[in-house]
């Protein structure tokens, strides 16, 4: 079966994920119109994944902080959405298998992305919980609500513990902000929702495997972290790596356990699979090695970008750093690279401009690395918010996470606690995939 | 097993369901203090019925319509609230068996509710999709836009057909409003997200089983209600039953057929159930009969309110509606005769005051049917609009519900078109369920 995609006499680039890279590619190809342009994605929607967190910690909305993809292309006639699932590339004959037919293509740029990296622990990685999607994100939210509410109709001491106290594994800034914020919650909080529990009790334990936290960014902006974790009463072990986790403890390799329900795993990724990737381009992080143009070793019309893009640069020997900023600076200067193309001109190579990283650390704090300029505490904190506004795609988004924010912020309350399940599907009904 | 709540010297009432009644009677009985007060709920959240429509229509997202019930009772101390499901009553021993245990109570209120009525048919039960809680909500809007996308994939007619039709079943307020507010998104919102469709050539229809829509509302109500639907190019078929769905096509009693994947069930509901309420308290609709003082016939310290409650009155020898004004009425009638309960004073019986009903049609149509005051059009839209927005719970509900609006409006554009679900379960995993 082939995909339902007319033929056109332009010539044909798939690109598959509609994440950072993926997207901005599409919108740039999109308003040039010298290609027709196909955009694959599991789902409907593009996620801003820097704002996970939020929605695990009932602040945001998934809504707000997900966009219809097909809302970014609604005055593109020439791009074609599929929400599908891509299950093989086969190079040789310029094809996706997709699970809706055969897609075949003239350029092909590969924008899969990463997943959480369990290193290999089957255990984990069916207990420990992601962050790496919306879902995911919600997912975490109904179990942090569900384990307050058991822990409610517990007697026992030491189980009722079990389901407050979180584990948080990894100090990058995932890790740092999921557990600041998880700080926040213990204080403001769950102490109105839960006055029958004993609030205080709650232990937020963050596991760093390296000896300081946010190791990408500067040596006082890891300092300034963990001092501020550490005022908001996180336990914060460095030099700590999980050996273990059954569901009840945590085992780590200094030989000590912790007594929890819930770990939250953040402590690395490894680039998404697919089947038919020369192997010989594979490299460390299952990183697909790529040139200075993005283009897969040995695959002149075959491109990869962002997080699953492995490029070695003079000042990234090891590759570049896999955050959003790299993947959006590949698609833009890609597209430019197809516009060459498209006239008869040489390909330019990539050079990824650093722009800074930030963090936040629960309510007024926030450390900041720019460009020759370092700064940590509340300034930084509001640089991070406006940074954060100004890059989620969608004025109404912008609106409404603003709101959220201000109303968060006033009140002290996070008022997204609902535990919402989809409807559970009936006896015998198969639910329609898209 | 006995479920985790403190004893207190204070008699203990348990209500079962955090609807209109129950919460309501909940928040009057926490406000006197006169007794300990346990609400019980399957969800841990209260849900606005009336806006579940556009819940599935994109226009809301389902927290806005939602309240965590832990919330709303903060500042009371004297109140249990315990997110379980209840799985009998023994009224001889005064206890409930829930999932978390024996509950005892000194006085039990039932606000049960009602769920979708299929009559009987299990196979409409197992195919078509109903609309009495968010999560179905949400359960259909992800429905809607999945089968948008293969429709996209689907190069045989008559099946891209089946997938676009969307059948409506049931011409009171919710098929009214669903079938209006799908007519709007098929003007304003399919051509814009699915050029590639002819969105000209979906067909909703609405089967009405009556010879007139909104059957509890004035003649010129259901009159202007066809109209503007018949406007809005909504096919409405009266004297129409449904006999059979079987996933493709839709028999009715006239013969007929329609071939369409989606039947969205509307057609009546019928009391919850619950096991050991006395089988001769049991009337038509599944209701439990009560006197009038909401006391279930037979048991002196069980009581009943809202849909589940079955009162004749001197105006409504049949039973009131079931609808929430009834609901909250009746349960501060019952808060009241709750104190005079504790004064040792005697029961007032229940009156009910109709304050009138509405239902809206798309964008800047209503019906509105006050005391001695019936009017159609734009104006009984905004007023629609305000009665709604003043009713649903929490300030920031009624901000951001008011935003949406707003927005929509200007744009027409609902902007909410995500399938998101939850995480798929890995597998091994056991989800932890409250």
């Amino acid at each position: 079966m082939k995909i339902n995609i007319p033929e056109s006499s332009k010539k044909r680039i798939v690109i598959v994920g509609g994440g950072f890279g993926g997207l901005k590619l599409a919108l740039k190809l999109a308003s040039r119109k010298e290609y027709q342009v196909v955009l694959l994605d599991k789902n409907n929607y593009h996620q801003f994944q820097p704002l996970f967190y939020q929605v695990a910690m009932a602040g945001l909305e998934p809504s707000s902080i997900v966009f219809p993809l097909r809302k970014a292309f609604q005055k593109n006639k020439d791009v074609y959405i599929r929400v599908t699932e891509v299950l093989a590339v086969h190079t040789d004959k310029n094809q996706l298998e997709t699970s809706l037919g055969i897609c075949n293509y003239d350029y092909l740029v590969l924008a899969i992305g990463a997943e959480t990296n369990f290193f290999g622990n089957e255990k984990i990685a069916r207990l420990a919980i992601p962050m790496k999607s919306v879902s995911e994100a919600l997912f975490l939210r109904n179990r942090i609500l569900s384990d307050f509410e058991k822990a409610l109709s517990t007697t026992d001491y030491e189980e009722r513990q079990k389901l407050m106290d979180i584990v948080v594994v990894g100090g990058g800034p995932t890790g740092v902000e999921v557990s600041g914020a998880l700080a926040e919650m213990k204080r403001y909080v769950f102490p109105k929702d839960y006055p029958e529990l004993n609030t205080d009790e709650i232990d937020i334990y963050l596991l760093q495997g390296a000896d300081q936290l946010l190791l990408g960014m500067s040596e006082e902006s890891s300092r300034k972290s963990l001092e501020f974790l550490t005022q908001l009463g996180v336990k914060v072990r460095l030099n700590t790596l999980v050996t273990d986790f059954d569901g009840e403890y945590v085992h780590m390799n200094n030989g000590e356990t912790i007594h929890t329900s819930k770990v939250i795993w953040a402590a690395g990724i490894t680039g998404n699979k697919l089947r038919g990737v020369p192997e010989g381009a594979l490299t460390r992080g299952n990183r697909i090695r790529v040139n200075r143009f993005n283009q897969v070793e040995g695959l002149e019309n075959v491109f990869a970008v962002g997080d699953i893009a492995y490029m070695e640069e003079e000042n990234y020997p090891q590759g570049h750093p896999q955050v959003a900023q790299v993947a959006m600076q590949q698609a833009t200067q890609l597209a430019n690279n197809f516009r060459n193309l498209h006239r008869g001109q040489g390909l330019l190579p990539f050079s990824y401009r650093d722009l800074g990283s930030m963090a936040t650390i629960g309510r007024n704090r926030a450390v900041a690395d720019l460009p020759g300029f370092k700064f940590q505490g509340a300034f930084a904190w509001l640089i991070w918010l406006l940074v954060h506004l100004f890059q989620i795609l969608g004025v109404k988004n912008k609106v409404f996470i603003f709101l959220n924010w201000v109303w968060n912020y006033v009140t002290y309350d996070q008022s997204l606690r609902l535990i919402i399940r989809p409807r559970v599907p009936k006896s015998g009904e198969v639910e329609v995939e898209p």
